[in-house]
């Protein structure tokens, strides 16, 4: 067999999910090592033609685990997306995010030291770690000074400091991301996105089994508690976000940084606007204090130049398609 | 009474000996609470008129411990010296190194936190922070983009960060150091200076034993093995080290990141030299491959323009008396 092989840290979770997705439509026979604290929920047969899938419940903790994993599949690409990524929980337990993130990644990286595997890594980080910026700084290139906000942003940058000193000096083969707030059908509907997506099919469920109906004269209406609907986001689709993994796996360059990003910022309220617009659901917004998240940054755009230029990616899917895609995604969760 | 109430982490080592003398010259009364993994072995009855000093032996990684132990004794200033420093030492375990310094500064300020103490923390940093600078960035400055190189320094950065989150959220008083090579009295022969310094008397030593005397018309000469000479750093008299840490202290700025350095550099080669003058030996240095460090720095300079102008500090100990009485201490010990 010469086929490619890929290992997926956290596959059970939304990103591994399509990042399979964009594997099978490569149109080539893989082996794909997925392993995760949980197997995924989602159909694997699908993909059966052309890949060839295992999962592997591992702790990314215990080493010896992970040793004897790795020494058996021996990947060739690792795309390492397993993170304890809630900023929320990072400040109610700053000890447990931090030092989590932060071992699993070096015991990831010993494991491969250790066993000289000629293998790729594609260490995910998070836009979280520009922290707070200016106005001036934007659209934030990743050459840019970092000042993260939370044990969580430290911990990420903490792993992309540490991957360039074990890029440097054990010569690992290491491509690092900043990847920005990622959406797109399936997404946890703890998520900003979908939450609204989901409150708002909800309006429009309540007024039809009340039987106010639809019309486009009256349209209906309805209100949604949220936190600060005026700050900025760059949002991106995750089908784009994924299609830039593999192309960094097959061509990145090692010790680099990528921004993955749309380029663009949308206020919260405006994303409201347009799902309910999509809808057919007149959307009142109303603040909620607590949801209001503490030292949170106003405006976060980010330049995806570097990616552009040095291997020609760029966010494809218009944003009213990720839009629809995850509104009916969720309509066919909720049938 | 009214005395002042300070806890030193990592007390048994070479700064924290300096610490207390330059806590001593105060003439006040104080309580010291000194807490380390081994009892320190250098006299402390000297200071027994004016500091109430008691030992406890706390690993930092037990965080129940710690707790106890601050409950108890309830610092208003912690001087945080503890740390596995070793660059070295960081090579061979990166997970270590790295997760007992971070881990020992998470426990300790969420020890803090919970207890809520009106507590002031001195969080010691390192020069191995800024990394690989180019002449055109000398001397270091405080607001330099930072470029780790080693799996310590990449630690200290984290605890840096991690501090100043802390401070901006949690409302710490945490006040951070970037400290270059101290050098002084009583600094372990496993470092540079003191190295060269013992390896010199050994010659002169050895001189006197075999009878050859020493002359000003025909000097000892000897030769000694180091890594690479020319390398430039800056080094900083302990004394004037600690003086900086009370100042800091007292009237430092929460969240503020401060350079401890002479603003001067010189290679290794200069301080052998001068060690070889005060001592009337003429060394030779031949380069053993084994001692030189990938990766290291060429040149690191800093400036302490900011603790200057702010707070009126500077290093005023003549480095020939550095140098001296470095000799000297390392005599006496020597007989």
């Amino acid at each position: 067999m010469n086929c490619k092989r890929f290992l997926i840290t956290g596959c059970s979770g939304f990103v591994g999910r399509h990042f399979l997705n964009c594997l099978y439509e490569k149109k080539q026979q893989m082996d794909i090592l997925g392993i995760d604290m949980k197997a995924p929920t989602f159909d694997l047969d699908r993909y059966a033609d052309r890949l060839h899938f295992s999962f592997c419940e591992v702790n990314l903790l215990d080493r010896d685990r992970l040793y004897q994993v790795l020494a058996e599949f021996k990947p060739q690409y690792i795309l390492h997306l397993a993170s304890f990524s809630s900023v929320a929980y990072s400040w109610q337990h700053p000890e447990d995010s931090f030092v989590n993130n932060t071992n699993i990644f070096l015991n990831l990286t010993s494991v491969l030291k250790e066993l000289q595997l000629p293998c790729r890594i594609l260490s995910v980080g998070s836009s979280e770690e520009y922290g707070n910026v200016s106005d001036a700084d934007l659209p934030l290139r990743e050459d840019m000074y970092l000042k993260p906000v939370s044990p969580y942003a430290v911990a990420r940058v903490s792993q992309e400091m540490l991957a360039r000193v074990f890029v440097d000096n054990y010569g690992l083969d290491i491509i690092l991301t900043r990847s920005f707030n990622h959406i797109g059908p399936w997404q946890d509907e703890r998520f900003v996105v979908p939450s609204f997506i989901r409150r708002i099919l909800n309006i429009l469920d309540e007024a039809s089994n009340s039987g106010s109906g639809v019309s486009d004269t009256d349209p209906v209406k309805g209100e949604i508690e949220t936190g600060d609907v005026s700050i900025v986001r760059d949002f991106v689709d995750v089908r784009d976000v994924v299609e830039a993994y593999y192309l960094l796996l097959m061509r990145g360059t090692a010790g680099e940084i990528y921004n993955i990003c749309s380029g663009h910022g949308l206020t919260l309220s405006d994303i409201v606007s347009q799902i309910g617009e999509l809808c057919g659901v007149q959307v009142h917004t109303k603040v909620n204090p607590e949801f209001v998240r503490p030292n949170d940054n106003r405006v976060v755009i980010g330049s995806y130049d570097k990616i552009a230029t040095e291997l020609g990616w760029q966010p494809i899917i218009p944003w009213k398609k990720t839009l629809s895609d995850m509104i009916d995604c969720m309509k066919d969760k909720m049938n």
